[in-house]
Protein backbone atom coordinates (compact mmCIF):
# COMPACT_ATOMS: atom_id res chain seq x y z
CA UNK A 1 0.00 0.00 0.00
CA UNK A 2 1.39 3.36 -0.63
CA UNK A 3 0.18 6.51 2.14
CA UNK A 4 -0.09 9.16 1.54
CA UNK A 5 -1.64 12.37 3.38
CA UNK A 6 -3.05 15.67 1.46
CA UNK A 7 -4.29 18.61 2.02
CA UNK A 8 -8.20 19.13 3.08
CA UNK A 9 -10.10 21.79 5.24
CA UNK A 10 -7.07 22.89 6.15
CA UNK A 11 -5.35 19.61 7.37
CA UNK A 12 -3.60 17.07 6.46
CA UNK A 13 -5.69 13.77 6.29
CA UNK A 14 -4.79 10.20 5.18
CA UNK A 15 -5.24 9.06 1.81
CA UNK A 16 -4.47 5.54 0.12
CA UNK A 17 -3.05 5.69 -3.60
CA UNK A 18 -4.57 3.83 -6.20
CA UNK A 19 -3.13 4.28 -9.96
CA UNK A 20 -4.35 8.13 -10.73
CA UNK A 21 -6.84 8.42 -7.69
CA UNK A 22 -6.23 9.23 -4.17
CA UNK A 23 -8.52 7.83 -1.66
CA UNK A 24 -9.90 9.93 1.50
CA UNK A 25 -9.37 6.98 3.80
CA UNK A 26 -11.92 8.93 6.18
CA UNK A 27 -14.30 9.29 3.65
CA UNK A 28 -14.61 5.86 2.37
CA UNK A 29 -14.12 4.62 5.82
CA UNK A 30 -17.48 6.52 6.61
CA UNK A 31 -18.97 5.67 3.58
CA UNK A 32 -18.03 1.88 3.40
CA UNK A 33 -18.78 1.19 7.02
CA UNK A 34 -15.49 -0.37 7.52
CA UNK A 35 -13.28 0.11 10.31
CA UNK A 36 -9.57 1.04 9.33
CA UNK A 37 -7.36 3.60 10.82
CA UNK A 38 -8.56 6.92 9.31
CA UNK A 39 -5.56 8.98 10.51
CA UNK A 40 -1.93 9.22 10.17
CA UNK A 41 -1.03 8.81 13.92
CA UNK A 42 -3.66 5.59 14.06
CA UNK A 43 -1.86 3.95 10.87
CA UNK A 44 1.30 4.23 12.41
CA UNK A 45 0.72 3.39 15.70
CA UNK A 46 -1.81 0.59 15.08
CA UNK A 47 -0.11 -1.49 12.16
CA UNK A 48 -1.42 -1.61 8.73
CA UNK A 49 -3.15 -4.55 9.53
CA UNK A 50 -4.63 -7.02 6.82
CA UNK A 51 -3.79 -5.69 3.30
CA UNK A 52 -7.15 -7.06 1.47
CA UNK A 53 -8.82 -4.76 4.30
CA UNK A 54 -7.14 -2.05 2.67
CA UNK A 55 -7.86 -3.54 -1.26
CA UNK A 56 -11.84 -3.59 -0.46
CA UNK A 57 -11.61 -0.33 0.62
CA UNK A 58 -9.72 0.88 -2.39
CA UNK A 59 -12.47 -1.39 -4.46
CA UNK A 60 -15.41 0.62 -2.68
CA UNK A 61 -13.90 3.68 -2.94
CA UNK A 62 -13.44 3.50 -6.54
CA UNK A 63 -17.33 3.43 -7.25
CA UNK A 64 -17.98 6.50 -4.99
CA UNK A 65 -16.78 9.19 -6.78
CA UNK A 66 -16.84 11.61 -3.69
CA UNK A 67 -14.14 8.98 -1.52
CA UNK A 68 -11.56 9.74 -4.35
CA UNK A 69 -9.99 12.51 -6.01
CA UNK A 70 -7.40 12.99 -8.59
CA UNK A 71 -3.51 12.88 -7.84
CA UNK A 72 -2.81 15.90 -9.85
CA UNK A 73 -5.29 17.81 -8.28
CA UNK A 74 -4.25 17.29 -4.71
CA UNK A 75 -1.97 19.27 -2.22
CA UNK A 76 0.34 16.81 -0.83
CA UNK A 77 1.34 16.93 2.45
CA UNK A 78 4.52 15.10 3.96
CA UNK A 79 4.81 11.18 4.08
CA UNK A 80 4.84 11.56 7.51
CA UNK A 81 3.39 13.08 10.31
CA UNK A 82 5.20 15.08 13.81
CA UNK A 83 6.99 11.71 14.36
CA UNK A 84 8.63 11.70 17.58
CA UNK A 85 12.45 11.09 16.32
CA UNK A 86 13.95 12.01 13.17
CA UNK A 87 17.53 10.12 13.68
CA UNK A 88 19.87 10.61 10.99
CA UNK A 89 22.83 8.33 9.37
CA UNK A 90 25.93 9.85 8.29
CA UNK A 91 28.58 8.76 5.53
CA UNK A 92 26.82 5.65 4.86
CA UNK A 93 28.04 5.20 1.36
CA UNK A 94 31.82 4.70 1.08
CA UNK A 95 32.09 7.16 -1.81
CA UNK A 96 30.12 9.84 0.05
CA UNK A 97 32.38 9.63 3.24
CA UNK A 98 35.30 9.71 0.49
CA UNK A 99 34.09 12.41 -1.09
CA UNK A 100 33.18 14.25 2.11
CA UNK A 101 36.96 13.83 3.37
CA UNK A 102 35.84 12.02 5.98
CA UNK A 103 36.89 8.77 7.35
CA UNK A 104 34.73 5.53 6.59
CA UNK A 105 33.15 4.74 9.33
CA UNK A 106 33.06 1.44 11.52
CA UNK A 107 29.72 1.91 13.20
CA UNK A 108 26.72 4.33 12.49
CA UNK A 109 27.31 7.84 12.51
CA UNK A 110 24.12 9.22 14.27
CA UNK A 111 22.87 12.33 14.67
CA UNK A 112 19.02 14.31 14.10
CA UNK A 113 16.48 16.51 12.97
CA UNK A 114 13.49 17.71 14.78
CA UNK A 115 9.39 18.21 13.34
CA UNK A 116 10.50 21.63 12.08
CA UNK A 117 12.45 20.35 9.33
CA UNK A 118 9.81 18.01 7.92
CA UNK A 119 8.43 19.57 4.49
CA UNK A 120 5.69 18.31 1.88
CA UNK A 121 6.72 17.10 -1.87
CA UNK A 122 6.57 20.17 -4.17
CA UNK A 123 7.09 22.76 -0.35
CA UNK A 124 9.12 25.43 -1.19
CA UNK A 125 12.53 25.46 1.26
CA UNK A 126 13.69 28.64 2.58
CA UNK A 127 16.80 29.27 1.93
CA UNK A 128 17.31 32.88 3.00
CA UNK A 129 20.88 34.17 4.11
CA UNK A 130 22.21 30.23 3.58
CA UNK A 131 25.41 30.40 1.62
CA UNK A 132 26.08 26.66 1.16
CA UNK A 133 22.64 24.22 0.72
CA UNK A 134 23.49 21.29 -0.53
CA UNK A 135 21.27 18.49 -1.14
CA UNK A 136 21.25 14.35 -0.12
CA UNK A 137 19.10 12.09 -1.83
CA UNK A 138 18.38 9.38 1.01
CA UNK A 139 16.22 6.30 1.89
CA UNK A 140 13.94 7.05 5.14
CA UNK A 141 12.53 4.49 7.14
CA UNK A 142 9.52 4.73 9.93
CA UNK A 143 9.13 2.53 12.94
CA UNK A 144 6.04 0.51 13.32
CA UNK A 145 6.59 -1.16 16.91
CA UNK A 146 8.19 0.14 19.50
CA UNK A 147 11.62 -1.47 19.54
CA UNK A 148 14.52 -2.00 21.90
CA UNK A 149 17.59 -4.32 21.23
CA UNK A 150 16.05 -6.13 18.33
CA UNK A 151 18.53 -8.73 16.73
CA UNK A 152 19.87 -7.59 13.01
CA UNK A 153 17.59 -10.58 12.25
CA UNK A 154 14.34 -9.43 13.17
CA UNK A 155 15.12 -5.73 12.74
CA UNK A 156 13.30 -5.42 9.80
CA UNK A 157 9.88 -6.57 10.98
CA UNK A 158 9.53 -3.43 13.08
CA UNK A 159 9.49 -1.37 10.15
CA UNK A 160 6.07 -0.18 9.06
CA UNK A 161 7.52 1.41 5.69
CA UNK A 162 9.94 3.39 3.59
CA UNK A 163 9.49 7.14 1.53
CA UNK A 164 12.06 9.07 -0.31
CA UNK A 165 13.88 11.80 1.76
CA UNK A 166 16.10 15.10 0.95
CA UNK A 167 18.00 15.66 3.99
CA UNK A 168 19.08 19.02 2.84
CA UNK A 169 22.65 20.28 4.66
CA UNK A 170 24.13 23.50 4.92
CA UNK A 171 27.48 22.61 5.29
CA UNK A 172 29.03 26.49 6.81
CA UNK A 173 26.24 25.53 10.00
CA UNK A 174 27.22 21.55 10.20
CA UNK A 175 30.61 21.93 10.08
CA UNK A 176 30.80 25.43 12.64
CA UNK A 177 30.81 23.39 16.17
CA UNK A 178 31.78 19.83 15.00
CA UNK A 179 28.60 18.93 16.11
CA UNK A 180 25.83 18.61 12.56
CA UNK A 181 22.93 19.42 14.25
CA UNK A 182 22.29 22.97 13.52
CA UNK A 183 23.14 22.44 9.67
CA UNK A 184 20.48 19.61 9.60
CA UNK A 185 17.64 20.67 11.05
CA UNK A 186 16.85 24.07 10.09
CA UNK A 187 13.00 24.62 8.92
CA UNK A 188 11.91 22.73 6.11
CA UNK A 189 14.93 20.77 5.50
CA UNK A 190 13.57 17.46 5.56
CA UNK A 191 11.21 17.18 2.50
CA UNK A 192 10.03 13.22 2.47
CA UNK A 193 7.40 11.83 0.68
CA UNK A 194 5.19 11.55 -1.32
CA UNK A 195 4.12 7.99 -0.44
CA UNK A 196 4.83 5.62 2.36
CA UNK A 197 5.03 2.65 0.98
CA UNK A 198 4.07 -0.02 3.39
CA UNK A 199 7.40 -3.05 3.95
CA UNK A 200 5.70 -5.43 2.19
CA UNK A 201 5.71 -3.45 -1.34
CA UNK A 202 9.53 -3.39 0.11
CA UNK A 203 10.91 -6.74 0.29
CA UNK A 204 14.73 -5.91 0.07
CA UNK A 205 15.52 -1.95 0.85
CA UNK A 206 19.43 -3.28 0.09
CA UNK A 207 18.28 -2.84 -3.47
CA UNK A 208 16.62 -0.34 -4.43
CA UNK A 209 17.90 2.22 -7.21
CA UNK A 210 18.48 5.95 -5.91
CA UNK A 211 19.36 8.82 -8.04
CA UNK A 212 19.10 12.73 -7.67
CA UNK A 213 18.93 15.27 -9.88
CA UNK A 214 19.82 19.00 -9.35
CA UNK A 215 17.59 21.40 -12.05
CA UNK A 216 17.26 18.22 -14.47
CA UNK A 217 21.05 17.41 -14.37
CA UNK A 218 21.52 13.98 -13.06
CA UNK A 219 23.65 14.38 -9.77
CA UNK A 220 23.50 11.13 -7.55
CA UNK A 221 23.26 7.86 -8.98
CA UNK A 222 23.83 4.68 -6.91
CA UNK A 223 21.43 1.83 -5.24
CA UNK A 224 21.00 1.21 -1.51
CA UNK A 225 23.38 -1.83 -1.93
CA UNK A 226 26.04 0.16 -1.59
CA UNK A 227 25.32 1.36 1.68
CA UNK A 228 27.57 0.46 4.66
CA UNK A 229 25.23 -0.22 7.61
CA UNK A 230 22.22 -1.90 6.32
CA UNK A 231 18.76 -0.59 7.37
CA UNK A 232 18.63 -4.06 9.45
CA UNK A 233 21.96 -3.35 11.00
CA UNK A 234 20.75 0.82 11.66
CA UNK A 235 17.34 -0.42 13.43
CA UNK A 236 19.62 -3.08 15.54
CA UNK A 237 22.37 -0.30 16.31
CA UNK A 238 19.99 2.46 17.25
CA UNK A 239 18.22 -0.12 19.44
CA UNK A 240 20.91 -1.00 21.60
CA UNK A 241 21.19 2.31 23.30
CA UNK A 242 17.50 4.08 22.36
CA UNK A 243 13.93 2.88 22.67
CA UNK A 244 12.28 3.44 19.02
CA UNK A 245 8.72 4.09 18.74
CA UNK A 246 6.42 3.69 16.14
CA UNK A 247 6.38 6.44 13.74
CA UNK A 248 10.07 7.13 14.31
CA UNK A 249 11.52 8.45 11.11
CA UNK A 250 15.37 7.30 10.62
CA UNK A 251 17.16 8.24 7.56
CA UNK A 252 20.03 6.17 6.05
CA UNK A 253 22.66 8.50 4.78
CA UNK A 254 23.04 9.70 1.00
CA UNK A 255 25.55 8.49 -1.69
CA UNK A 256 27.91 10.60 -3.79
CA UNK A 257 27.06 12.98 -5.79
CA UNK A 258 26.65 16.11 -3.34
CA UNK A 259 27.75 19.55 -4.12
CA UNK A 260 30.18 19.61 -1.07
CA UNK A 261 32.10 16.82 -3.03
CA UNK A 262 32.17 18.63 -6.42
CA UNK A 263 35.16 20.80 -7.80
CA UNK A 264 32.65 23.72 -8.52
CA UNK A 265 31.41 24.15 -4.91
CA UNK A 266 28.29 25.62 -6.94
CA UNK A 267 25.85 25.60 -3.68
CA UNK A 268 22.10 25.44 -4.21
CA UNK A 269 20.37 28.98 -4.47
CA UNK A 270 16.77 30.63 -4.99
CA UNK A 271 15.25 28.42 -7.95
CA UNK A 272 17.11 25.38 -7.75
CA UNK A 273 15.14 22.29 -7.62
CA UNK A 274 16.16 19.14 -6.38
CA UNK A 275 14.46 16.24 -7.37
CA UNK A 276 14.90 12.75 -5.69
CA UNK A 277 13.70 9.35 -6.41
CA UNK A 278 14.25 6.51 -5.34
CA UNK A 279 13.18 2.80 -6.16
CA UNK A 280 9.19 2.39 -6.19
CA UNK A 281 8.95 5.19 -3.53
CA UNK A 282 7.85 7.59 -5.70
CA UNK A 283 9.92 10.82 -6.90
CA UNK A 284 10.17 14.00 -4.62
CA UNK A 285 10.90 17.63 -6.25
CA UNK A 286 11.66 20.41 -3.68
CA UNK A 287 12.50 24.19 -5.03
CA UNK A 288 15.04 26.69 -2.74
CA UNK A 289 13.27 30.03 -2.37
CA UNK A 290 13.68 32.70 -0.28
CA UNK A 291 12.10 35.34 1.65
CA UNK A 292 9.33 32.60 2.39
CA UNK B 1 4.24 28.76 40.02
CA UNK B 2 5.96 25.48 40.41
CA UNK B 3 4.00 23.52 38.46
CA UNK B 4 4.95 19.31 38.17
CA UNK B 5 3.39 15.87 36.92
CA UNK B 6 2.89 12.83 39.70
CA UNK B 7 1.13 9.70 38.91
CA UNK B 8 -2.49 9.02 39.12
CA UNK B 9 -4.49 6.37 37.90
CA UNK B 10 -1.87 5.09 35.99
CA UNK B 11 -1.30 8.61 34.47
CA UNK B 12 0.64 11.79 34.58
CA UNK B 13 -1.55 14.40 36.36
CA UNK B 14 -1.16 18.30 36.25
CA UNK B 15 0.15 19.43 39.85
CA UNK B 16 1.05 22.33 41.51
CA UNK B 17 3.03 22.49 44.70
CA UNK B 18 2.06 25.04 47.75
CA UNK B 19 3.96 24.23 50.53
CA UNK B 20 3.93 21.06 51.46
CA UNK B 21 0.84 20.21 49.82
CA UNK B 22 0.55 18.94 45.69
CA UNK B 23 -2.32 20.46 43.96
CA UNK B 24 -4.42 17.91 41.74
CA UNK B 25 -5.12 20.92 39.28
CA UNK B 26 -8.04 18.92 37.67
CA UNK B 27 -9.34 18.28 40.32
CA UNK B 28 -9.46 21.40 42.14
CA UNK B 29 -10.35 23.03 39.00
CA UNK B 30 -13.53 20.71 39.16
CA UNK B 31 -14.10 21.55 42.25
CA UNK B 32 -13.78 24.71 42.41
CA UNK B 33 -15.49 25.71 38.69
CA UNK B 34 -12.35 27.13 37.67
CA UNK B 35 -11.20 27.50 34.50
CA UNK B 36 -7.51 26.46 33.94
CA UNK B 37 -5.54 24.59 31.65
CA UNK B 38 -5.43 20.99 33.40
CA UNK B 39 -2.65 19.19 31.74
CA UNK B 40 0.52 19.80 30.97
CA UNK B 41 0.00 20.29 27.02
CA UNK B 42 -2.81 22.75 27.48
CA UNK B 43 -0.63 24.72 30.46
CA UNK B 44 2.55 24.82 27.95
CA UNK B 45 0.59 25.39 25.29
CA UNK B 46 -2.00 27.76 26.76
CA UNK B 47 0.62 29.94 28.39
CA UNK B 48 0.18 30.04 32.25
CA UNK B 49 -2.23 33.20 32.11
CA UNK B 50 -3.23 35.34 35.28
CA UNK B 51 -1.02 33.97 38.00
CA UNK B 52 -4.14 35.36 40.93
CA UNK B 53 -6.18 32.75 38.96
CA UNK B 54 -3.63 30.23 40.26
CA UNK B 55 -3.08 31.32 43.45
CA UNK B 56 -7.11 31.22 43.92
CA UNK B 57 -6.96 27.90 42.50
CA UNK B 58 -4.32 26.66 45.69
CA UNK B 59 -6.00 28.53 48.09
CA UNK B 60 -9.77 26.85 47.31
CA UNK B 61 -8.07 23.33 47.00
CA UNK B 62 -6.18 23.85 50.63
CA UNK B 63 -9.42 23.52 51.64
CA UNK B 64 -10.58 21.09 49.68
CA UNK B 65 -8.86 18.04 51.55
CA UNK B 66 -9.58 15.62 48.16
CA UNK B 67 -7.52 17.84 45.78
CA UNK B 68 -4.43 18.08 47.88
CA UNK B 69 -1.60 15.36 48.58
CA UNK B 70 1.47 15.39 50.75
CA UNK B 71 4.11 15.76 48.63
CA UNK B 72 6.55 13.17 49.90
CA UNK B 73 3.37 10.78 49.62
CA UNK B 74 3.68 11.45 45.52
CA UNK B 75 5.41 9.32 42.73
CA UNK B 76 6.69 12.52 40.47
CA UNK B 77 6.57 11.85 36.75
CA UNK B 78 9.07 14.39 35.11
CA UNK B 79 8.29 18.07 34.76
CA UNK B 80 8.12 18.25 31.03
CA UNK B 81 6.46 15.46 29.26
CA UNK B 82 6.38 14.40 25.39
CA UNK B 83 8.37 17.86 23.96
CA UNK B 84 9.20 17.97 19.88
CA UNK B 85 12.75 19.03 20.50
CA UNK B 86 15.30 18.55 23.48
CA UNK B 87 18.11 20.97 22.56
CA UNK B 88 20.99 20.64 24.61
CA UNK B 89 24.40 23.27 24.64
CA UNK B 90 27.37 21.51 24.92
CA UNK B 91 30.19 23.19 26.54
CA UNK B 92 28.75 25.97 28.07
CA UNK B 93 30.83 26.66 30.93
CA UNK B 94 34.39 27.89 30.20
CA UNK B 95 36.09 25.40 32.79
CA UNK B 96 34.15 22.65 31.70
CA UNK B 97 35.33 22.55 28.29
CA UNK B 98 39.11 22.68 29.95
CA UNK B 99 38.49 19.68 31.63
CA UNK B 100 36.47 18.19 28.52
CA UNK B 101 40.07 18.99 26.35
CA UNK B 102 37.43 20.52 24.44
CA UNK B 103 38.09 24.71 22.75
CA UNK B 104 36.16 27.02 24.02
CA UNK B 105 33.20 28.09 21.44
CA UNK B 106 32.69 30.73 19.73
CA UNK B 107 29.31 30.10 19.11
CA UNK B 108 26.52 27.55 21.03
CA UNK B 109 27.39 24.12 20.25
CA UNK B 110 24.28 22.42 19.67
CA UNK B 111 23.45 18.51 19.76
CA UNK B 112 20.52 16.80 21.08
CA UNK B 113 18.20 14.04 23.09
CA UNK B 114 14.72 12.52 22.27
CA UNK B 115 11.66 11.91 24.03
CA UNK B 116 13.17 8.51 25.28
CA UNK B 117 15.62 10.12 27.32
CA UNK B 118 13.15 12.30 29.83
CA UNK B 119 12.79 10.42 33.50
CA UNK B 120 11.29 11.46 36.63
CA UNK B 121 13.01 12.81 39.95
CA UNK B 122 13.86 9.66 41.64
CA UNK B 123 13.67 7.13 38.85
CA UNK B 124 16.35 4.93 38.38
CA UNK B 125 18.05 4.85 35.16
CA UNK B 126 19.57 1.47 34.18
CA UNK B 127 22.78 1.69 32.79
CA UNK B 128 23.21 -1.92 32.12
CA UNK B 129 26.21 -2.73 29.72
CA UNK B 130 27.76 1.21 30.23
CA UNK B 131 31.07 1.40 31.07
CA UNK B 132 31.67 5.14 31.14
CA UNK B 133 28.77 6.92 32.74
CA UNK B 134 29.02 10.70 33.60
CA UNK B 135 26.87 13.25 35.17
CA UNK B 136 26.32 16.66 34.22
CA UNK B 137 24.20 19.48 36.28
CA UNK B 138 22.06 21.72 34.18
CA UNK B 139 19.97 24.05 33.91
CA UNK B 140 17.00 23.64 31.95
CA UNK B 141 14.18 25.75 30.39
CA UNK B 142 11.09 24.75 28.50
CA UNK B 143 10.23 27.75 25.80
CA UNK B 144 6.34 28.89 26.08
CA UNK B 145 5.99 30.42 22.60
CA UNK B 146 6.40 29.83 18.64
CA UNK B 147 9.54 31.05 18.59
CA UNK B 148 11.59 32.19 15.27
CA UNK B 149 14.43 34.98 14.87
CA UNK B 150 13.97 36.16 18.06
CA UNK B 151 16.70 39.62 19.71
CA UNK B 152 18.45 38.46 22.37
CA UNK B 153 16.77 41.48 24.04
CA UNK B 154 12.94 39.53 23.81
CA UNK B 155 14.03 36.65 24.07
CA UNK B 156 13.77 35.93 27.78
CA UNK B 157 10.20 36.42 27.16
CA UNK B 158 9.53 33.59 25.63
CA UNK B 159 10.64 31.13 28.03
CA UNK B 160 7.71 29.68 30.14
CA UNK B 161 9.55 28.02 33.35
CA UNK B 162 13.02 26.49 34.04
CA UNK B 163 13.57 23.23 35.38
CA UNK B 164 16.19 21.12 37.33
CA UNK B 165 18.08 18.62 34.76
CA UNK B 166 20.73 15.88 34.51
CA UNK B 167 22.52 15.47 31.68
CA UNK B 168 23.61 12.17 31.79
CA UNK B 169 26.13 11.03 29.31
CA UNK B 170 28.22 7.81 28.14
CA UNK B 171 31.76 9.20 27.24
CA UNK B 172 32.20 6.02 25.06
CA UNK B 173 29.60 6.27 23.06
CA UNK B 174 29.73 10.22 22.74
CA UNK B 175 33.26 10.30 21.23
CA UNK B 176 32.63 7.16 19.36
CA UNK B 177 31.46 8.63 16.12
CA UNK B 178 32.31 12.75 16.31
CA UNK B 179 28.43 13.18 16.86
CA UNK B 180 28.00 13.17 20.40
CA UNK B 181 23.93 11.92 20.29
CA UNK B 182 24.75 8.14 21.29
CA UNK B 183 26.12 8.84 24.08
CA UNK B 184 23.35 11.31 24.88
CA UNK B 185 20.06 10.24 23.99
CA UNK B 186 19.93 7.13 25.77
CA UNK B 187 16.48 5.85 27.45
CA UNK B 188 16.40 7.31 30.78
CA UNK B 189 19.78 9.72 30.29
CA UNK B 190 17.34 12.78 31.02
CA UNK B 191 16.61 13.04 34.54
CA UNK B 192 14.17 16.55 35.13
CA UNK B 193 12.28 18.14 37.73
CA UNK B 194 11.09 18.08 40.44
CA UNK B 195 9.41 21.39 39.11
CA UNK B 196 8.85 23.51 36.29
CA UNK B 197 9.12 26.61 37.84
CA UNK B 198 7.55 29.42 35.83
CA UNK B 199 9.91 32.53 34.02
CA UNK B 200 8.15 35.00 36.48
CA UNK B 201 10.10 33.03 39.61
CA UNK B 202 13.61 32.99 38.02
CA UNK B 203 13.62 36.80 37.06
CA UNK B 204 17.77 36.10 36.28
CA UNK B 205 18.58 32.86 35.09
CA UNK B 206 21.97 34.00 34.71
CA UNK B 207 22.13 33.93 38.85
CA UNK B 208 21.51 30.77 39.78
CA UNK B 209 23.40 28.86 41.86
CA UNK B 210 24.34 25.16 40.55
CA UNK B 211 25.75 22.43 42.35
CA UNK B 212 25.91 18.33 42.10
CA UNK B 213 26.85 15.91 44.55
CA UNK B 214 27.29 12.11 43.50
CA UNK B 215 26.48 9.85 46.95
CA UNK B 216 26.49 12.98 48.91
CA UNK B 217 29.88 14.24 48.03
CA UNK B 218 29.52 17.63 46.12
CA UNK B 219 31.10 17.23 42.89
CA UNK B 220 30.20 20.67 40.93
CA UNK B 221 29.67 23.75 42.36
CA UNK B 222 29.31 26.71 40.32
CA UNK B 223 26.64 29.39 39.36
CA UNK B 224 25.16 29.94 36.14
CA UNK B 225 26.69 33.66 35.30
CA UNK B 226 29.62 31.41 34.82
CA UNK B 227 27.63 30.23 31.00
CA UNK B 228 29.34 31.44 28.16
CA UNK B 229 26.35 32.01 26.01
CA UNK B 230 22.64 33.01 28.41
CA UNK B 231 20.11 31.65 28.27
CA UNK B 232 18.90 34.55 25.86
CA UNK B 233 21.26 33.93 23.88
CA UNK B 234 20.87 30.42 23.41
CA UNK B 235 17.52 30.98 22.58
CA UNK B 236 18.44 34.18 19.86
CA UNK B 237 20.68 31.70 18.36
CA UNK B 238 18.64 28.76 17.86
CA UNK B 239 15.69 30.61 17.17
CA UNK B 240 17.34 32.06 13.58
CA UNK B 241 17.69 28.36 11.89
CA UNK B 242 15.39 26.61 13.87
CA UNK B 243 11.62 27.82 15.15
CA UNK B 244 11.37 26.86 18.84
CA UNK B 245 7.44 25.47 19.78
CA UNK B 246 5.71 25.93 23.20
CA UNK B 247 7.12 22.84 25.01
CA UNK B 248 10.60 22.48 23.45
CA UNK B 249 13.14 21.51 26.06
CA UNK B 250 16.90 23.56 25.78
CA UNK B 251 19.38 22.15 28.10
CA UNK B 252 22.72 24.87 29.25
CA UNK B 253 25.28 22.66 29.55
CA UNK B 254 27.04 21.78 32.16
CA UNK B 255 29.37 23.58 35.02
CA UNK B 256 33.25 21.61 35.81
CA UNK B 257 33.36 18.72 37.96
CA UNK B 258 32.25 15.52 35.93
CA UNK B 259 33.76 12.53 36.18
CA UNK B 260 35.31 12.83 32.46
CA UNK B 261 37.51 15.99 33.94
CA UNK B 262 38.82 13.94 36.79
CA UNK B 263 42.29 11.90 37.30
CA UNK B 264 40.34 9.18 38.69
CA UNK B 265 37.95 8.53 36.31
CA UNK B 266 35.67 6.82 38.81
CA UNK B 267 32.72 6.09 36.24
CA UNK B 268 28.99 5.85 37.39
CA UNK B 269 28.01 2.13 38.58
CA UNK B 270 25.23 0.71 39.79
CA UNK B 271 23.98 2.31 42.97
CA UNK B 272 25.42 5.66 42.91
CA UNK B 273 22.95 8.74 43.08
CA UNK B 274 23.61 12.20 41.32
CA UNK B 275 21.84 14.87 42.81
CA UNK B 276 21.37 18.07 40.96
CA UNK B 277 20.37 21.75 42.71
CA UNK B 278 19.86 24.37 40.76
CA UNK B 279 19.04 28.29 42.64
CA UNK B 280 15.63 28.03 43.92
CA UNK B 281 14.37 25.26 41.41
CA UNK B 282 14.19 22.33 43.54
CA UNK B 283 16.95 19.21 43.88
CA UNK B 284 16.90 15.97 41.79
CA UNK B 285 18.54 12.84 42.94
CA UNK B 286 18.39 9.83 40.88
CA UNK B 287 20.18 6.26 41.31
CA UNK B 288 21.84 4.23 38.76
CA UNK B 289 20.91 0.76 38.46
CA UNK B 290 21.03 -2.54 36.05
CA UNK B 291 19.32 -5.25 34.95
CA UNK B 292 15.68 -2.85 35.08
Amino acid sequence: MRFLTFKKDGDFKLGLKSDEQVVDVQAASNQLGMEVPCTYDALVKGGVGDLSEWERLIEGALESPECCHNEEDQEFGPAVINPHKVICVGLNYREHAVEAGMEIPNEPVLFNKFNNSIAAPGQDIDITGLARVDYEAELAFVMGEETRRVSVENALDKVFGYCTSNDISERELQFRSGQWLLGKALDGFLPIGPYLVTADEVPDPQNLSIRGWLNGEIRQDSNTSDMIFTVAEIISYISEYITLEPGDVVITGTPPGVIMGREDKAWMTEGDSYTVEIGNLGKLSNTMCSGA
